[in-house]
Order: C-alpha cells, then sequence, then structure tokens
C-alpha cells in the first residue's frame, strides 16, 4: 500500500459565504493547535463562539481597503498558499510568508444574485468575487502541499484525517482540488453566461434586457454515470446532470432494481416520461425505438391504461419502456411481469406488492422520480433542448406548448362531440412525443394505430391505419391527431378510408380550403390548434 | 446620442502569451504618453523593441518569487485595477497605489499544454496561470473604469479609440469585460475538463489515464446565430458552435444565398452532410424531415446522382435538403432549381455556373462547407454526440464506425456477387443515418425505398416495399440493408416477397440460425458486418 503522503495542517483560512458547520469546523481545528485565520464575517462568527482566529490583514500587514475589493490578494496569502513545501521554504522565511495549509473557502453563488429580478448591473458587478476564486486556485494548484475545502459537506471526511493523522493524504487532497477547480469553473461559467446575454440600454449603465441565447454559453454538468456503451455498442457513452435538474424530470432518478442502464434505455425513458407526465388522469406510456407505441389514460386507474396501452401494438411493447403518472400498484406490476418481457418501469412511486413482483424479475429496470415538491409533475420545466450538429450546437426552449378545448377552432360543418374532443386532445398529446411527421388515431383515450417518423405524412396516416388493422383494433369511430398541418387532402383521405371520424391538426397550410372540403366530404369533423409539434 | 463617457488611459501593463502585434502595440501606446508597466517575457520583448517599461516588481516593491508563482498577486497591481476612480482615489494615494487603466493580457491556452502526449501531471498543473485570470477579472470587474485586451485581434480598434480619444469608450469598455470573462470561463473550463477526468496510479504522483467522460463537463459554445424560432414557431433558438469547430462539419459553413436558416433546416443539413460526405465517388443524399429520402452515387458525377436520388421519393424530395459531395456544376444546379422546390443546397463548392442558376431562385439557401485543408471529407470528424434528456444529458463518441467488403461475413448458402457487395455496402451507408429501425432497399447505388423510424423492424421493411412500389420502382434485384439485427424472420419474408436478393445487417439475434434459414429459404445472400448503426 502506497504512503498516504499526509501534509500536516498547521494553518488554515477560513471563509465562508455558506457558513454551515463553520463553527464545529473551527472549534475541532483549533482543538488540533492548527492556527485560524480569517476575514470579515466568517472571522467574526467565529470570534462569537469564541474561537481565536488571526485576521488576514494582521498576516498581510496591509488593510483592507475599497470596501473588500482587496484584502487577500497579498504575496503573503498567495505565497502561503502556492509555495512548495521543501523548494520554497528559504524564500518564504526570508519574506516572512508563513504557510497556508488549509484552505476553507466557498463562493456566494453567483446565479442567486442574478436570479433577483430587480438586481441591477452595479449589483451583479459587486458581487463578482475576486479574491475568493483566486485564492481557491492558488491552494487547488498547490494541492500538493495544500487542501482546500469548498462545501460544508466535506468537512466531517477532512477532519477524521485531520483528528486521526494531523493532515489530509494525497489522494484527498488531489480529489479536493479537482473539486475547487470545478467550482471555479462553474462560478466563472455563471458569470460568463449571464454577462455575454446582457443587453445594455444606450446609456450603458441600465440593463435593458437579457438575451435569451448569450453570445457565449457554458454548459456545466456533473456525471451521474458511465454507460457500458453509446446508442451502439462501438460507441463510448455517459449520462450527466445539470448542477441543478428540475424536479420531476429524468435527472432525478433513482434506480430501485435491476440491470444496468443503458444508453438507449435512458433516450426512451425520458420520451416516455415527458410523454405521461403531460396527463391529468392515470396514463400509462409505452415507448420503443424513441416513439411511444402504446398510450392510454383510464378513469379505472393505471392498470387498466396499461392493458389497454398494451393492446395498441404487443409486438413493440415487447423489451419496451414503460412509465406511469402514478404509484404503481402490486396487480399492475404482476400484470407487466407475467405478460411481457419489459427493459424499464419509471413511475413517481410504487406500492411494496409492486416492488415484490418486480423483484421476481431482478433485470427490470425500475425507476422511480420522484413528484416534485409542489406535486405537480405537468410543471416540472427541464431547462431546454440541444441537438449537437457536427461541431455545432442547436439549443431551444423546451416545446412547453399545451393546448386545452378552449383553443381548438371547429373549421368543418360537423363539430365534434364531447367524446371526440377528449379524444382529440388525448391523441394530440401523444402526436407531440411522436416523432415527425406524426400521425395518431386514438378512441376512448387509447391509442388504435400510430404512424411515425416518416418524410411525408400520408405514409405515416397510412402505416397507422394498417397497424390497427393488423391488430385488429377497430378504426371506426376513431379520431386523428397530426402533429403539422396537412399539405394535401390525401392524408385525410386515407383517414378516412379507414374510418376516422375526427381530426385534429395546427392547420395553416396553403391548402387548408381543400383540406376542410375533404373533411367536410367524408362528414369529418376536424379542429385547428394553431400550433404545432414538430419533433424529430 | 449618449456621451462615450471616455476614461483615459494613462497607465497600462502588458503580460502576453501570444506576442503577436505586442511591439506595435507598445509602440503606439508609449508614443501617447502612456506608461507601460510589464511581466517577463512581454517585458523583455519591448525592452528589445527599445520601448521603455517598468518592471511591475518596481510596483509592488515585492521580488518575483516561487519561480513566477507569485509577482502580479499584490494589492498594488489589484489596487491599480480595481479601484474605484472617484471612491477609491484617497485610499489609492495614501497606499501609493497608482490606477492601471489597461490590462492587455492573454493566457497560454490550457488546452495546448495538456494536449502533448507526454504531458505529466507536474507540467500540467504548473501551467496553470493563477496570477493572469485573477488580474483579468480585477479589470473586467472594474470595467466602469479600465479597459481589458485578451487578444491581438482586438488591438487595432482599441489603439483606434484611444488615439484620437486619449481612453476607451463605455460601450468598448463593456464589451471587452465581457470577452474577458468568457476567456476567463474557457480558461477555468479547460481546467476543470481536464482535471476531472484525470485517472492518477496508486502513487497518486503519475497520470494512469484519462477518463473519456470526466466526472464533470464545461460545454463552452460561442453563438453563430439566433434564430427565428425553434423545430417549432412557440419555441426560441439559437446555433452556436464549439469554440474551435472541426474542419468539414457543419459548423464551419458560409451561406451563398437565400433566406434565413431555419432550426430544422440546420438540423436537416446536418444529417444530409454526414451522409454525403461519408461516400467517396460523386454523391447526393436529400433530407427530409432528419431522413434521407433519396441518395444516389454515381461515377457519371453528382448531376447523375442527383437525379437518381430524386427518383426515389419525389414527393418527400419536395422541399428537402440536397447535400453533394463535390462541386456543383451549372447543369445540376439547373435541374435542380427548374424541377423542384428546395430548402437548402450544400456542397464543398459551387461552379459559378451553378451560383448563377441558384441566384435564379433567390431564396434557396445555398450554404458552402469547405474541404479541410488535408483535402479528407471523408475523415472529418466532429466531437461527439449529446442527448438533452430532462435536465440531464447523455454524451457519447459519434458514430464513426465504416466496414469494408473485407469486413463482411457471409452467412447463407449462396455469397453475394460483387456488384451485390457494392450495392450492399452503399445501402449500409445509408442505413447508418436513417432514423431506426432502419431499412434500405437499394439497387445500382440508388435507393430503392427507404423504411424510416419504425417500433418493429418489419414494419420498416414493409414501409420500404411500400414506397417503392408507389413510385415505380422495381424492388426485384435490389439489395436490402438493415441498422440492426432482424429479431424474427418476418423482415427476410417481407423482403423476399418484395423482390430483394440479397441482406446486409449485423447479426447477432438469438435467431439468427431461423433468420439464415429463411433467406436461404428465399435463395437470398446473406452478410453480417457485426457493428450496428441505431440512430433515434
Amino acid at each position: 500500500m502506497p504512503a498516504p503522503q499526509l501534509v500536516p495542517v498547521r494553518r488554515a483560512l477560513l471563509s465562508v459565504s455558506d457558513k454551515t458547520g463553520l463553527i464545529d469546523l473551527g472549534r475541532r481545528l483549533a482543538a488540533k493547535g492548527i492556527e485560524l485565520l480569517s476575514t470579515g464575517g466568517s472571522a467574526k462568527a467565529l470570534r462569537e463562539a469564541g474561537i481565536a482566529v488571526t485576521d488576514v490583514s494582521d498576516v498581510t500587514g496591509f488593510p483592507e481597503i475599497m470596501d473588500g475589493r482587496v484584502k487577500t490578494l497579498h504575496p503573503n496569502v498567495h505565497g502561503g498558499l502556492l509555495g512548495r513545501r521543501g523548494t520554497d521554504d528559504a524564500v518564504m522565511a526570508e519574506l516572512g510568508i508563513a504557510p497556508i495549509d488549509l484552505l476553507v473557502l466557498n463562493l456566494y453563488p453567483f446565479e442567486a444574485t442574478v436570479a433577483r429580478p430587480d438586481c441591477t448591473l452595479e449589483q451583479a458587478i459587486e458581487n463578482i468575487d475576486i479574491g475568493g476564486p483566486a485564492m481557491l486556485r492558488s491552494a487547488a494548484k498547490n494541492w500538493n502541499d495544500v487542501g482546500v475545502l469548498t462545501s460544508p459537506g466535506q468537512y466531517d471526511a477532512a477532519l477524521a484525517e485531520i483528528e486521526q493523522h494531523g493532515g489530509l493524504t494525497r489522494a484527498t487532497r488531489f480529489s479536493l482540488a479537482v473539486t475547487a477547480f470545478n467550482n471555479v469553473s462553474n462560478y466563472d461559467g455563471a458569470i460568463s453566461d449571464y454577462l455575454s446575454g446582457l443587453q445594455l440600454d444606450e446609456t450603458q449603465q441600465t440593463i435593458a434586457g437579457h438575451a435569451t441565447f448569450p453570445a457565449q454559453i457554458n454548459g456545466r454538468f456533473t456525471k451521474l454515470m458511465d454507460l457500458r456503451y453509446g446508442e451502439n455498442p462501438h460507441q463510448q457513452a455517459a449520462f450527466y446532470s445539470d448542477l441543478h435538474p428540475a424536479a420531476g424530470t429524468l435527472a432525478t432518478f433513482r434506480q430501485l432494481q435491476g440491470k444496468e442502464l443503458s444508453f438507449n434505455n435512458i433516450a426512451d425513458a425520458d420520451a416516455a416520461w415527458e410523454c405521461v407526465r403531460s396527463f391529468v388522469k392515470p396514463a400509462c406510456v409505452i415507448v420503443k425505438h424513441a416513439n411511444p407505441c402504446g398510450v392510454a389514460v383510464s378513469l379505472d386507474g393505471i392498470g387498466k391504461a396499461y392493458d389497454l396501452a398494451f393492446q395498441t401494438d404487443p409486438t413493440s411493447a415487447f423489451g419496451g419502456i414503460i412509465a406511469f403518472n402514478r404509484e404503481v400498484d402490486g396487480a399492475t406490476a404482476k400484470a407487466i411481469v407475467e405478460r411481457q418481457f419489459v427493459e424499464v418501469v419509471l413511475a413517481p412511486a410504487y406500492a411494496d406488492e409492486a416492488l415484490k413482483a418486480f423483484h421476481k424479475k431482478g433485470n427490470v429496470r425500475v425507476l422511480v422520480i420522484p413528484i416534485p415538491e409542489d406535486g405537480n409533475l405537468l410543471g416540472a420545466h427541464p431547462g431546454g433542448h440541444s441537438k449537437r450538429v457536427g461541431s455545432g450546437l442547436l439549443i431551444q426552449s423546451a416545446d412547453t406548448g399545451m393546448i386545452t378545448a378552449a383553443d381548438l377552432k371547429v373549421v368543418t360543418r360537423k363539430a365534434p362531440t364531447e367524446a371526440q374532443i377528449h379524444d382529440l386532445i388525448f391523441a394530440w398529446k401523444v402526436a407531440k412525443f411522436v416523432k415527425s411527421n406524426a400521425i395518431v388515431y386514438a378512441r376512448d383515450r387509447q391509442t388504435i394505430g400510430i404512424g411515425a417518423g416518416q418524410m411525408s405524412r400520408v405514409y405515416s396516416a397510412k402505416i397507422a391505419g394498417i397497424k390497427a388493422a393488423d391488430e385488429n383494433l377497430e378504426v371506426r369511430g376513431s379520431v386523428m391527431a397530426s402533429d403539422a398541418f396537412f399539405p394535401f387532402r390525401d392524408g385525410i383521405d386515407a383517414a378516412a378510408a379507414a374510418g376516422i371520424s375526427a381530426v385534429i391538426q395546427p392547420g395553416g397550410s396553403m391548402r387548408d380550403a381543400e383540406v376542410i372540403a375533404a373533411a367536410d366530404e367524408h362528414d369529418m369533423a376536424m379542429v385547428f390548434t394553431g400550433m404545432r409539434h414538430f419533433r424529430h
């Protein structure tokens, strides 16, 4: 076993924005005879707790000036952090620079400052910490000799090492230094994002606005897990999360049992989850190859919803991803494992009986996605959507567009019935998650046929009809949703031939008149949403 | 017009890694009577050019110590950069801190240091600049009073203002400060990426490896353009590029004419371009809704390739994106604009006659993607692929898998002919760019039917057959590519019924024996690639 290569801690500098655990830390460090240096609020808090601290200004022999802008930017501090033990000892002694072996420092989050709606440019700029990041970078660079703690969550483990050995091991110091550099990068990334997006008025003094898309963006993600491979076995892959993932979205998942998640599992799970959480009533969504292959809503609960969703396309449901927007009960879990091979199940919660049922099929990946604190799964809002194109990146806001019955514009002689309106809105919600061109046939809040991913709309309509017929599902009396307008009447004709009685689509084609005439000819009801849902 | 709110420049600190333009800058600043402070290599270069400079150590009254680790981290430097003119004048005078009105500083790119294959941990760490970023951040924070130049490209405009007005305007200072913070963010992001991915050996001294996917990643992108909207009109969007986009990829495009690019244009253009540049011989790819709807290779040139690609699916080609891997000639351009409505044309070059032909249809977006310096379009390598999932991000290496005739494993009694092998490899390359499940029928290096985006493979096979029949394209004698294995024999049976004579697919199904038996029964040739190409 290699030596832990301890560096003894004799002197520590404490300067924290988040005071959690500070007093306990100070007390335990002092108890080990470690000299404490500090500044401002941290020094005050430690002193009030009866812990002796030296002011940094005593170390620098230089007053804190410019309302705190310049207090630690001094060779006595940075020399103390950067001095290489063994190499720089002589010059340090000569210039009276005492080594600082431990830095405890965290920054007030810049995002929080600028998130305040009334934050002025002056306030934002004044909140940019210069001394803090400089010390973090000095200490982290000199990790060979110095430890750096950047969050209260690290205190206990570090104290344990110090109390046991009098110092931190090399492995600990390295890992802490990496975290410190990550912190600095996050801090500077947030500043860059904010300033790059700022629009000043003509006086250059006042904020006129914030660009939705700044001139530079700095993505910041932490790894949740390495994946065995990517979309294909010859591709390498990993799964990352935003630093602060939105509640109610996939990145907040916990896996309760089952095999390791694959790249395709995660991608499909996201599609299934985003689709199922768009329904208010108990719903089930089954996804295969990034497309819903069966969706249903049932007032009789998710067990019935699963039965109906499965019926749409049992072949594709085999090896699929199944998502629910309600707690999974024992009967539903049993029905799934008895009926089909399933890759992943997702839900906001599971009854004990359900977990027992899944436990018998230990390979099934069972994921829970906790409901947001406000209880509103529908309102969970992932940050946005991006698509890598070559060495470029397309970024867009998430497709959060929603419509209600009140938004529908009846364009045919015949108006849809109340029951048809329910089905039309159901089919429309599903179509939003089917790859374009998307056509969804539905009846009684059950998908009857799904036509996905075609380069011309009429083929999606044909496929939906073919699939319904292949599964012996009755199209007659069903409704049809189309994610975008019909460029020609042929899609309507194909649907009518299959037995569709009502249509929901955005409208807006040059040939809307022709398309409406076709619907009238077939005695169909048709409504326009005025909103498109391409998804590629 | 608001006042430019000039701040006169009287003193400048110059410390650059990139010495381009340094001497000219120093000379012109000095000519305006501006006092120059400098350090190390910059000071030496200026002095050798006969320009008077003051050493920073004379300003700090503190020696440069620890091999340069500590030289500018001093209140006399940071006070000079951070002091608020008008507010801090008294304290500055009292402590002898002279204002620094202009900072000229750029950092040695950390990426370049660690890109060296023999770079040790010690070298990487030693290359982390502490003083430079601290000064950049101080100057940029105090942009109200200080200008900060971070690249030689900014010198001329700044000098023009200084020579004309004696200082920099407020608008200039703000814009320079934003760029400086972007620079610091890029620098710290690169350090975080590198250190987060480092794997040390058990001594914690030596680099054992680099994780492909570090624990934290910091994306860094610059905006190429705002877009009118996203995938749908109710979504906002923008197009960004890597800081250093790979040659030969979409982000390096120039638009020669036509309407503004849309989100969907760019996404489809990328699919078309990545597909067309995978062919060695003259090729044309037409994309609609993220899928190739017609692809052909022709030894007779791209004009013929376009004709053949168009034939596959004229309906879908309407309003499509057309990409070529050769210069577009006049005749081909004329054929396109006369025959069809086209959204975007992409190619590595255009003959003058071609540009004239497109000019008559001024709305057509004509993009050129310059060929990489090594002339190798096939070798251009975009960094990787990512997919946003809720608040998470799936990242994978690009699908650069390629196969040649030598990789094919014949599994049927019948082996493919030479001509079939050409078609099989052609169809396989196309299938790689068709959304999964992907089935491609092809003959004589022309797509005959493309079945895209289905949740079960047999439907993709059926759709390819239906589409070929609808366009009166003869399937008899064609080959079929499948992006992944056939789970059952039904896909082979469907293909045989349509007239397919040879099949290329990865193999690897539990039922391979059954699938091979089916092919033998139909007297087909079948080869396995051992490589899958899912694309969702």
